[in-house]
């Protein structure tokens, strides 16, 4: 490499550190605000959060970062970069080439919008007041339009949301994947819904102190592979993990003394998106690759130890005993009681507590949703009567109050729409890598059913953790098994498990 | 004021407000770092500390920030300012000229150092190990010293540093104000330790469970007036309050199992911090002035609620009956005896734990041994011993240990050399307020015999909290007590009533 190329690629590492820097703070300062931030303090918050981005989206936008990459990207220097730096110059120009486009102004507001929208959002939720969050998101949606105009619309405006998820992901190839669930899920939940051996889960819903339900949280995690020299649990509204850097990976729980399913399998759920941050080879940190690849992909490895490995049968047949251990007078069920019950399938109204059959029309529903509202300009005035609608339709269901109805998630309070389609993305990719995994390491569960853990994390490792934004989504699912996203896969692994547990 | 003013000012104000936001966001990752961080994510949290701290740097001492102050210090200018924006304008000056005086790049190496040597001095307090942080401690000398030089040395090289947290305190005012404590509390100590009316303290270090002590933590804050919407009380090793804007003013204490007036004077010692952060003017919000005016002032308010009135009689003869409640077999000796065993004064190895009299005594062996290392060239290999001779000096007592000797502080592993003096000018403040607040406030004592306690809070938010930097310490001091700092008060404040708890 020349001492010029050299020169440039000193100063474009230079800048990437900064910009992870913000990145990293800019993550204390949002897990601050949900893990229990004073109340009073949000204003002044919001202002130097919005500061802090404005300030990495200067950064990310300047030209001079612009002049350094046409420099690196030129046939002679990129041939010469390793891996890691090719890499790095391929991502940072798509971030660059979308970011430009927004005017540092017009983000900033944004930011300190979504910032406030998101404490509205959980006291409007708190109060069942979608009158209080409606002007807040009614404006996030105006400010979506403006960027997918700057962006440029794709095949449909919606498209363009979807890409900033999952790279390449279009409106068609949803409708596809999703079209393929929907055809199979649907009878196979009509199943069973008609089978006679649906199961009791009842004893699921007595008293469960919180303080043993946190002490099974922190025992699961461990034997997960979690390392908490490397990271925390805390509690929050809603669920979340935030990967500061691979040594301060932190995740978060809601314990329900009523229900002991919800931070059990929320806790695993968030602790395998946490393995994959704590994961993520050394060499990578300090750069913008050192973050999972994908939504979807990510989601593939919280959906997969939530129910893959935490909703089976080996499982549970090596780890009920501690489970009754903190909990002998309500779990006097045998295991295979409590296998059926943690997965039994019912329509139901909120995301997070659905089964892993039905969360998949969760999904299909706000899709469908979101496509409305950025290729038919529905209003948000519109959505409560919408998201009702769509409820009876798919699930049979509808709330009584909003907030079990449009005001449940936290996403679009942060304006992230085009995120919910990741969730059954995550669910087909993982059945497809667990087809695989099964090939290739034949004991899986007999380890599962002797609590070791700690070799299928090493698996995961190997052919996802490490790499971080290193491989796309698309080089990771066809390197590992061989082919494409394909849903057939999830659709088979539910006709198995279901078809056992309701005896279809 | 003309156009061209009035777009200054704006930009000025800008600026400003960016400058407060860095502040805030680096006061939670210092929260963070301080209450439950993940070691292993240290390094890259000290690098994005690090660079944060370059930023805001780069921001206080941009050239074009110089030419702003040029134009609104113009007398035309300034004479048509607010008082808030005139003094930002005075106060940016000063940083301004204080810190364009170090290179950029020397002073981020320095914060990542900091940064890096607390968690260090963290880790070499538990094991003992002095050599593991004499390196860490070396550097941070020779970047002050390198910083010293860049300043311009005062009088003495010593007086530099002093200046950054009490404006215009030097060494020779301290030597006369030290001088005026030492030539009095030294009798005054020995009287005491010749009396035959000694406290019984023994009761006091029974075993005292947590989460007791925590909840009559919370209950006296709450008694002080400290406002939980405002602010939250967490633990770390080394207690601190830290106010990131008027409505998040997070303080922390240490509960000690074995010792239940730790974590109880520590709390209200913090809480005072907080109660002057958390009434600052709102006007003052988002502005470099919204902060303590000096650490001198800010100390005064935690030595007044610590000990002017949580270690008063009237106060634990309106409290100790809520305190024998949660330990009901602990304390079951009389509230003379409690009130006189928590002002116990006996000579001891730790400045934290000190009674509010040798304490003194603990801080005027910091600023000698500070002195020597700026104004002698003494190296940081030569602290232990000279530690404890100085101990053994003024004090009588040896640490045979470095947890409890050299290494029981946290300030200098930041850097904070001239802080130390400002606890006994905190002492000297409070003492000489309180006066004042006794004859303005007549029915004081007995406000504080009933609990009504936020009367204080608010004669104390009228006439200084409120103020944040709006006055300098010699402005409030006068304006309150119609004097100078006079170390008299103090001294006669102690005479007093150690004079009938000793039976002197």
């Amino acid at each position: 490499m020349t001492t010029s190329a050299e020169n440039v690629l000193q100063r474009f590492n230079e800048r990437i550190g900064q910009i992870k820097s913000y990145e990293e703070a800019l993550g204390v300062l949002y897990w601050d605000l949900r893990t229990g931030a004073p109340r009073n303090g949000m204003e002044a918050r919001s202002e130097a959060i919005g500061m802090l981005s404005g300030q990495m989206f200067k950064l990310s936008t300047d030209p001079e970062l612009g002049e350094w990459l046409a420099e690196l990207e030129q046939p002679e220097v990129i041939s010469g970069l390793t891996e890691i730096h090719s890499r790095l110059v391929t991502e940072t120009r798509k971030d660059y080439d979308r970011s430009i486009k927004i005017p540092p102004k017009l983000y900033q507001e944004y930011v300190v919008l979504t910032s406030q929208a998101e404490s509205i959002w959980e006291e409007a939720k708190e109060k069942n007041d979608y009158a209080m969050f409606e002007p807040y998101l009614d404006k996030i949606i105006t400010y979506t339009n403006q960027f997918i105009d700057l962006w440029g619309p794709k095949a449909t405006r919606y498209d363009t949301l979807l890409d900033a998820y999952e790279p390449g992901m279009t409106t068609a190839e949803l409708d596809r994947l999703f079209g393929g669930l929907r055809e199979k899920l649907v009878p196979l939940s009509a199943a069973i819904a008609a089978s006679p051996h649906q199961p009791e889960t009842g004893f699921l819903h007595q008293t469960y102190a919180k303080d043993a339900q946190k002490k099974f949280s922190l025992f699961i995690l461990e034997q997960m592979g979690f390392n908490f020299n490397s990271g925390r649990l805390d509690e929050s509204v809603h669920p979340f993990a935030t990967g500061l850097n691979p040594g301060d990976v932190r995740i978060t729980t809601r314990y329900l003394e009523g229900d002991v399913t919800s931070a059990l399998f929320g806790t695993i759920h968030e602790g395998g998106h946490a393995l994959y941050e704590q994961n993520i080879m050394k060499a990578l940190i300090g750069t913008t690759l050192c973050t999972g690849t994908s939504m979807g992909i990510h989601e593939s490895q919280s959906r997969f130890w939530e129910n893959m490995i935490g909703r089976s049968k080996p499982f549970w047949n090596r780890y009920y005993g501690d489970l009754q251990k903190q909990f002998p007078n309500q779990l006097d069920v045998p295991v295979e009681d409590f296998y059926r019950a943690t997965n039994v399938v019912r329509p139901s109204l909120i995301r997070i507590e659905a089964d892993e059959l039905t969360y998949n029309l969760h999904i299909i529903i706000r899709y469908e949703i979101e496509k409305l509202l950025f290729n038919e300009g529905v209003k948000a005035s519109e959505l409560p009567a919408l998201w009702n609608d769509k409820y009876k339709e798919y699930l049979g269901v509808v709330a009584d109050n909003y907030s079990e109805g449009v005001l449940q998630d936290v996403h679009w309070s942060g304006g992230a729409f085009g995120y919910f389609p990741s969730y059954s993305l995550g669910n087909m990719y993982a059945a497809q890598i667990t087809d695989t995994m099964e090939h290739q390491v034949p004991a899986l569960w007999d380890m599962v059913g002797r609590g070791e853990l700690h070799p299928i994390k090493d698996w995961l490792t190997d052919k996802i953790y490490q790499y971080g934004k290193l491989r796309t989504p698309a080089e990771l699912i066809t390197s590992i098994t061989g082919k494409s996203l394909d849903p057939a896969y999830l659709v088979s692994y539910l006709e198995r498990k279901y078809s056992d547990i309701y005896r279809l």
